[in-house]
């Protein structure tokens, strides 16, 4: 029954971050972003509220894995080791097609105030996700928030470097992110 | 020529927060609000461009209320030090009618989605300023970037506590929201 989805959601954000880019973000519709990925307004209705939601598909996915990596990580893991395992899982369930896409994406967020409030909700959505994980390990409330932001960061840092470089040089996603966290972990100690 | 400006601007805040709290965010208009604050709406349009915005008023004000305060910290304080300048700075401004009405806020931006995004999209530009202005005291990209985040952290709990708490008790804004600063950098030694 659900044979279609995976293959519609993908190929209608792939046509409507080609579209932000052609035309705007203001400009497009959702019938030509329908229309362009080759499906009905009803089946575009059937996977996103409207075309905002584009550009955050997958939020409660990645919230999720991100929690279930805290989750699993050893009793014996730190506040930010947990985190590390977060990003790791999180990361695996990006692919070629979330890596061609972020540019562009973050063109269009870059270019409209509505998108880059909904990006910005989406954070605090990923970093509450997160700090619920870290809170039910036993974490500290202060601290629990501050490993949340920090890995929030490190994997908005982390995608930024892997979907902008170059796809040859086989670093992936994960071990971004995760160095992007060691850099904040290495700065809390000159916050003086 | 903008003598009637501040007590406009207020009064408009405070009729769309009372407005927002009996009959909630989706239901109220700009008419409602103009007539509440007894304004015209084009009053209304001369300081807000939209009644979503209402609820972010004063963000550029304490963008560079907190920009100033870090600026103007002496030469010799750490990162965290010269953003707490930044919180006391920016803690000056608020008055009576910020603290009576910051609950009523933060319920209206509980209850709407759209608020929660201009919300979150108001936090990431305080971030913005404070690492900008830390950036120019030649603190390094991700030390200025952490600190300008807990910066933010800080003042919305320091706020949320000031305006929740008992108005007899004494204990400034700034200093709520600088221990909160000491709280989150107290929590960097239990990141692991």
């Amino acid at each position: 029954m659900a044979r279609w989805q995976p293959g519609a959601t993908q190929r209608l954000v792939v046509a409507a971050v080609d579209l932000f880019t052609e035309q705007g973000y203001d400009a497009t519709t959702v019938s030509q972003i329908a229309e362009r990925a080759g499906v009905t307004k009803s089946t575009f209705f059937r996977h996103f509220s409207d075309k905002r939601e584009l550009l955050v598909a997958g939020q409660e996915t990645l919230s999720r894995l991100l929690a279930d990596g805290i989750a699993e990580a050893p009793s014996s893991a730190t506040p930010l080791e947990a985190v590390a395992a977060g990003l790791r899982r999180a990361s695996g369930a990006m692919g070629p097609t979330n890596r061609e896409i972020g540019p562009r994406i973050r063109a269009a967020v870059a270019a409209s105030t509505e998108l880059q409030e909904r990006d910005a909700l989406k954070s605090v959505g990923l970093a509450a996700a997160m700090t619920e994980a870290l809170a039910a390990r036993g974490v500290p409330g202060p601290t629990a928030h501050l490993a949340a932001e920090l890995g929030v960061l490190a994997f908005k840092r982390g995608f930024a470097e892997w979907s902008e470089g170059d796809s040859s040089d086989g670093e992936g996603l994960a071990d971004r992110a995760v160095a992007a966290l060691d850099d904040l972990r290495a700065a809390t100690s000159s916050l003086g």
